[in-house]
This record gives C-alpha cells, structure tokens and sequence, in this order.
C-alpha cells in the first residue's frame, strides 16, 4: 500500500479509530490500528473487543480531493505511536508506504518515521450484523440520552448487568434504563422505527456508551442503530462504532417508581444544587455522603450536613410550593448531585413517600426524565 | 473576632495563604489559616515550614471599603474546608465570627457553616528578618527567571542541594543557577541594590519558588528580596512570600561553561523544538531520552531517534550557518527539549565542544541565559 493523504483529515481519523484501543489489551495486535486502502478511499479500524470502531475516509467528496492512492494494500501500525506521529508531521500532506512485511514509512516534508507493526491477516474480523432490528435518531439526541443515563450504572462488578444501560422500545418509545441499585435514572424518547419493533433487556456496557458520546458531536445527523442479541452497531456519517452487549437480565424497574407521593416539593435546580454543594464539602469528609432535607410547613425546606470532625452547615431554600405532609429524610447527596447536573430544566420536583421510601426528581417542563433514589438510614 | 467582609476579596486572600498550605503536613495546626483581625484590616497566613505566605486585606483603599470589623481577634480555621466553604457562598458578602474557643461560624444569606477550629495561640510565629540584604526586580522578571531555571532543578534528594536554585549577586548583577548534574541552566539579570551588595550561595528550594511563580503576576511592581543566613522573604504588595533556604555548598558552576567551541550552529528555535519532539515519540519508548544529532559539512543538521521495538525518526534542518568541524553527538532529549521550552527568541545558537564533553545553548539576541548539557555516552 502506498498513498499521500491530506493531513488534518487523516489525522482526525486515526483519532476516532485509536479510541477504541486500550493499551491494558491481553491481545497484542488489538495495541494496532488496521489501515485498509482500497479503491474508493481509507478504512480506519481500532479495537478493544468490547467496542470496535471503523471510520472511512473517502477518495474524494463534492468539496476536494483528500489523497493519491498509488497503491492499495492494507496493515496494521501501533495506535499509541502511530497516533502521536501523524499528529506531529510538519506538512499539509503525508505519505503513508509499506515498507518490508509488517512495518511502514510515514513521511512529510524533511522527515521520515519508520514503524513497525503487525501482520494485518491477524487483525480480528469485525462483525456482520442481521439488520432487522433498527431504529434512529439524532446524534445530539442519542447524546443526551447518554449523558443523563450512564452516571447511574454500578462502578462494581459485583452484578455486572448494572454495569450496563438497559435500552427497550415499545410503540416507537425508546426507554433507557441505569441504575446501581442506590438510585436509577431512565430517559424516555420518541425514534422513528417500525411501529411493530419491540426491543427489550439490551444492555449496553456503560463504558461503550461513554466512548461513543465523545465522538456524537450535537448535529441533526441521524444514527441509525442495529440491534442483535449480543452485539449493537451504531451507523453514522463515515463511521461504525460496534459494542457488545452484557449477558443476563436487567432489573425490572417501572414498578420501582412510586406513582404518588406523600410530599411533593417544587423549587430552582440551581438553587438546590448550589445548597447541595456546599453541603457536600461536610458530607464528603463524613464519608459518607450524607445529606439532611426537612420541611416543617413553611415555605422553606432546610438542607443541613454534619462532620463531627469539620463542623455543620444548615441552610434554607425557598421552594415554590410544597404540597403535603411534613417531611424529614437522609439522602446520598453525591447521587442527587450526580442526577441534578444532567437535569437542563431551570425547574424540577421533588416528590417524597416516606423517611424510608424511595424519592423521586422529575423536571417540571417534561415527563421524559425521572430520577429516583434510595433514602439513607441514620440514627 | 468578627467580621462583615467583600466575599472576592476574601477569596482572593484566602487562596493565597492556603498555597503555602500542604495536606501532607506532621503538624495538624499547619493545616489551618491564621486569620487575624485588627483594626485596619485582615491577615491571612499559612504555611508549611518550608514556605509561609502572609497576605494582607486592608480594611479599605482609595476604591472602596472592604469590610466592616465588629471585633478584632484571631483565629485557626482547618484550610482545606475554609477555603472551600468561602467560595462556595452564595452572597455578596460574608460574615465570620468566632464562636466558641476554636470554633467559627461562617455565614451568607440563607446559609451558616459552624466549623472547628485550632487554638491560635498555638500557630507557630512568622520569623522577623534583618533587612541588610535586600534587592529589588520587577514580578515578571522574577517569574521569567523562575521559569527558565527552575526546571533543570535535580528531583532527587541524595544531593539536597541540587534541589534548589542558586542565587547569587556580584556588581548589581543577580545570577541565578540550576543544575541536576546532567544540565544547567543560567540566568543573569541586572538588579536594583546598594552597588557593594555580594550574596553568594543562597539556595531556595526548587517548589518554593515554583509555589511563588504561581503568586506573582507579569505586572511592573516590584518585588522586595530580603536574604537572610537560613531564610529568604520575597516582599510584594499586601503579600509576604517566605521560605526556607537550603544548607549546604552549591557546585562551583562558573568553569564549567566552555568559552570556545569547535562546532557552532544556528538556527530556528521552533524547527528545532518540532524536531525534538517528533524524535522523542521514539526515544521516550526506548527509556532512555537519546537522540543523535549529526553535521556533515552542508547547511542541515541531522536528527535521529531509534526504539528497536517501535522504529526509527531521521530528519533535517535546514540551520542559518554551521561553523567549524563535523559534528556527531548523542544527548538527552527531554532535557534539551526542557530547556528550548523556556527560550522566547525565534533564533538560537548551539555550541558543540567535542562528541564526549557538554554543549551550550543560546540565544541569539541577548547573553543573559546560558543552557549547558552533558552528552550520553552510547555503544
């Protein structure tokens, strides 16, 4: 293989394809980029064989011409130098030459870089996937959903289908589910789909997810989503972004959520994320993350924090209406904490259902959010 | 004590004493800030034995009144959550008061903080320094020179010495050293003082000056230097920067810098800059920083970098004029690259003795910085 390929597109590329690429892989060859040149352009591919990642750099498009291609072939270079090299050549071009078997010239202007690599026979084969599962929907959208779902999976191992984010569609209504067992935040969304697709219990590992929504820029493009039972492909403009999914059965949780509550509360997200903050300079040196909320039939309720160590803090916070019984309970602040920052609506609700009951944030403007959270035991 | 006090300009003074603050302290009460209230402002101190800052909030200037004092007093507020606690209030102002012994509470609008304390009285006292010899430099020069001399300080403590830079003055003229024993680098700059002054041999400790550059601004004020036997106090406005100074001889410097060499070239900073980091990508890998660089009677010189597992890097530079005999040398390339880091003229010369003895970078546009390497033996 031998081409000369504009540098600033080249190099955007191997980015999105070395970000599949773990350095801590068991399998060397997957420490590699697979670079495929063939008549119609470049085909990028990294892997870690949870997520792999193909992007296609084409010949030309209506705006320019991106390469000369002398010769096709194909071969597969270290990403972690690869990666640097390309980013650090001088010039608006660089060529790219096999070089003996397995190893590469990569030149610009006065320099000359020679890197070894690996047989590209031995590079894995990516799935090909049965598209009869497949619904989209738009990259800032997709990007959200991510966004205010994936915080809330489990760090342990311990289950590892909570590790995950359960993704369902029922009547064209995409439902995204996380949750660590301590607090759950689901997302519901309309996706253009056959009006017959039922998709159900497909775990996507949360560390795909985040990966794939560094590359979802906030555009109206569409992503088209190809579902099988163990793997799940994302379709975008010039790139395919492969995850595998998580065996075994995600918790059902519409009936976890409490329909009515026994105090409802009104109020600022921003107010109560700042009171919470502050809050958590004590909780956090506690260790324990714990936060107090009251209401006592005023139009205020009172946050309060306490470190035997450090000190105590109590504040107020004007609510806009607080409907109900007095109230009085212990929460994990980190958690409402975490689920507040992916809320965008200036107004939420609070709606509680005991000192011992789960309690429920939901944005005043929509009902496509809900976040939900384990009360904490003192005494 | 008790205070009603412009909670940005506390901030501000806040951060400056908690900079001198480490965690990692043996002695719990220097993990507090001392704050003091007497009748014309706030002072603020913290330290760590090695450095002590003390700033200075008046209780009003020319612009504005800061503050409003209740009562004077002092106390010792634990620094790590103070610090925090004061940024995170949500009004205009705050309002501090003690409460209790050692305890404070700290109040704004809706929200009262009641934190622990230290007793006050414990807090180690600041130290009272002869002022016989003292100069005086611009904040920005001093932060320039700081930077281009602070890096090539040695980060092991089996020659403690090492660790700090040297500062010295002779005729008006301040020299300031740094040497891990690899390389050096020199600055020299002329200084205001009594034209009698000689210092010689005042080590300051490479973090303290390190924690000082991140205090001074580019500003034209002046700083004041006081220098004692074991300490030295960098006065600027409203703030008292002190630190220790470190015992023992610092290595004769002077005649190791060559006068004449038998190689001379010049050339572009940034080419040679982009070159080096390029050849590091390789060197980095093979552990140990080597790169070559080789002159063999054209107008280039020749860069290469080789990993037996990764690759090779060979390039070109086109130099301004390569004076006397043919050149090959091996060098640390990340000491090299250290050193580039801190030149700010666009052109610079090189100056080669020999393949086995140390070579001299500088500028070309002034004779105030000197960088010295040693080469690496190879084969």
């Amino acid at each position: 293989m031998h081409i000369t390929i504009d540098s600033h597109t080249f190099i955007t590329g191997v980015q999105h394809a070395n970000k599949a690429v773990s350095s801590r892989t068991t399998i060397p060859i997957l420490t590699g980029i697979k670079i495929q040149v063939h008549t119609d352009g470049v085909t990028l591919i990294g892997s870690d064989s949870d997520v792999s990642i193909e992007t296609f750099i084409p010949k030309s498009d209506e705006e320019q011409s991106y390469m000369t291609i002398y010769e096709e072939g194909e071969m597969v270079l270290q990403a972690k130098y690869f990666s640097e090299i390309v980013r650090k050549m001088p010039g608006e071009t660089l060529t790219l030459k096999k070089d003996g078997n397995m190893a590469a010239t990569i030149s610009s202007e006065n320099v000359i870089f020679h890197l070894n690599g690996f047989d590209p026979d031995n590079y894995p084969k990516l799935p090909q996937l049965e598209e009869d599962q497949v619904f989209t929907l738009p990259y800032h959208l997709l990007k959200d959903i991510i966004r205010q779902t994936v915080f809330a999976v489990s760090t342990q191992e311990t289950r590892p289908v909570l590790t995950g984010v359960n993704f369902s569609i029922n009547n064209q209504e995409l439902t995204v589910t996380a949750t660590d067992s301590h607090r759950l935040a689901m997302r519901t969304v309309g996706v253009e789909t056959e009006e017959t697709l039922e998709i159900n219990n497909v775990i996507i590992p949360g560390k795909s997810l985040t990966e794939l929504s560094r590359i979802l820029d906030d555009s109206e493009d569409m992503v088209t989503v190809i579902v099988t039972k163990t793997q799940v492909l994302f379709k975008m403009k010039n790139l395919l972004f492969f995850s595998r999914l998580l065996e075994g059965k995600f918790p059902l949780t519409s009936n976890m959520i409490p329909s009515e509550g026994k105090t409802t509360v009104t109020l600022s997200t921003k107010a109560l994320n700042q009171s919470l903050e502050r809050a958590m300079l004590l909780s956090r040196e506690a260790k324990n993350n714990v936060i107090h909320i009251k209401s006592t039939g005023t139009t205020e309720i009172e946050i309060t924090s306490i470190s035997s160590e450090v000190g105590k803090v109590k504040e107020s916070i004007e609510a806009d209406e607080i409907k109900g019984e007095d109230l009085q309970i212990a929460f994990n602040g980190k958690n409402t904490l975490d689920a507040l920052k992916t809320l965008d609506t200036e107004r939420i609700s609070l709606m509680f259902t005991g000192t011992m009951s789960p309690f429920v944030i939901r944005p005043l403007d929509h009902q496509q959010m809900i976040h939900l959270f384990s009360p904490v035991r003192t005494s």
